[in-house]
């Protein structure tokens, strides 16, 4: 048995006028909670410093690089690090990420229980659009402020386990589970910001737009026989709704943690990672199962093309 | 609004000594109550005329030919064309496929309202194995008597619709949804017999094995934003019980329909195929949203490579 204490940190609603320092503040008491109840592993949201501000509109981009990262740790972030250390918690967040030579990423760090950077994500499925929509009932502007992902989808051995990581909207797509399914991974962890209203369909509810966030998880964790967790930003930012429903999903797509309110909350699960071999060996052995050529379409052709 | 009453006729148990007379004649009695019901489009199960054979082990392959039909129509289904003509009624159900050339495959056809077949699909992702296995409660010997299927997954345009056809343990592999989604499909098809005992971990229980169908037959239809209608052969095949679950889900992935017995038993469901439109010009917009330079193992690394 491998076994390791999974802790998902959802978060409260960040407000607009809300500093790094109290938000990161928010964080590490989260993290004195995981640490009561012996987590080793802590997965916190998207964005998780910062109000989701692609929800605003900037006809200038650079007027939003104050909600980027130009470094990480940096002096705001540098206390999730020395606790994460003196704890022997190993986490994950999300950051908007400004490189040096410019570029702009929706991001997700891991580390070790030491406090290192293991890897990052660069998040590829971006949401929403470019330019303001006034059809829209309120802005989704990823594909502004953000390049999509430029480094794939990794794994890492973090902690004995093989890991990756996906943001928000990644998780909707099965490729993103099966990328990292084929590397042979067992812990998934996936951050979101999820508007609790559909901005083009406002009758979808609550109650769906939870339903397919689970059905997302699930479904990429038992087709991949792999832990999975998802960790939300939730609650009301500055009259925007986020919905909640931070989960923890086993190997067979079972949710064994789930999060029942809309604030900072943490969610706890024991994770035994030598449950992820028993799928993975029968009907999910990729290798005696999959038949690539007939799976053509998936890798060379993006969009739908009707042919008939 | 291209709306359509589509049937699912879920079949009870079939027994070794039953005949395909027998069998038909159950079938077309279904096709009379889906046709009282105002269905024009039916679905029957994979391998709807005979039991499923698979469970059992020949070590002559040849000594299992007389499961498979050698022309279709043939004597012994032609009242199922018949009656569909009559009744205007669009159908597909699977069958042990034996070609000209001496091939074994599991299949599946459609036909149009006037019983004109349509396409065939032949299954791609075989479970089981190959040889008698002594470690298995009971025996799964798809890989042994059938032939992966060559035809890839086509769609078509039927009585207005694009559609597709997958069966069995095929929906359990976002690959498959995904290529008919990439070709605009807007109902897929599925016949299954399952066992309810997996027969290499018989704790898994019925309930688990129900949820992990309906898991990957709603989470296909979301993900593609398109019609699913997964029917069961269901109850008692000569004391080796098999799962029912039929069920319809629409493009939200939301359960429309569902068999409560284990018998023959009709579900109906009015489908509105203009509802796949929403979600194929939104969030699934492949379009705008895929990011193929980011799925390359998919279409060309067939198992798990573990290189961390």
């Amino acid at each position: 048995m491998r076994k390791m204490i999974v802790g998902g940190a959802q978060m409260g609603p960040i407000q607009k006028a809300d500093t790094r320092e109290a938000v990161v503040a928010r964080m590490l008491d989260l993290m004195q909670q995981a640490h009561a109840q012996g987590v080793t592993m802590l997965v916190y949201p998207e964005l998780a410093l910062t109000t989701f501000f692609p929800r605003w509109y900037a006809e200038d981009r650079a007027d939003m690089d104050h909600w980027f990262e130009k470094e990480m740790p940096g002096p705001q972030t540098q206390p999730l690090f020395d606790l994460g250390r003196e704890l022997g918690i190993a986490f994950t967040f999300g950051y908007a990420e400004l490189t040096d030579d410019g570029h702009h990423f929706n991001t997700s760090l891991v580390t070790d229980r030491q406090a290192n950077i293991v890897g990052i994500y660069r998040k590829i499925h971006l949401p929403g659009h470019v330019e303001y929509d006034p059809e829209r009932t309120h802005q989704h502007l990823e594909k502004r402020y953000f390049e999509p992902g430029d480094l794939g989808f990794p794994v890492w051995r973090n902690e004995g386990v093989v890991m990756g990581m996906a943001i928000c909207n990644d998780r909707r797509w099965p490729e993103v589970y099966r990328e990292m399914g084929l590397q042979g991974v067992e812990l998934i962890t996936i951050g979101y910001n999820t508007p609790s209203v559909n901005s083009q369909k406002g009758g979808e509810g609550l109650r769906q737009r939870l339903f397919h966030s689970d059905l997302s998880l699930q479904s990429g964790a038992y087709q991949n026989s792999t832990y999975v967790v998802g960790v939300a930003k939730a609650g009301d930012e500055d009259g925007h709704h986020l919905m909640g429903g931070s989960i923890i999903v086993d190997p067979d797509g079972e949710v064994i943690a789930r999060a029942v309110t809309e604030g900072d909350e943490l969610i706890v699960a024991e994770c035994d990672f030598d449950r992820c071999a028993f799928g993975k060996a029968t009907v999910f052995d990729f290798a005696r199962h999959r038949r690539i050529e007939h799976y053509q379409r998936i890798g060379t052709q993006t969009g739908v093309k009707l042919e008939v």
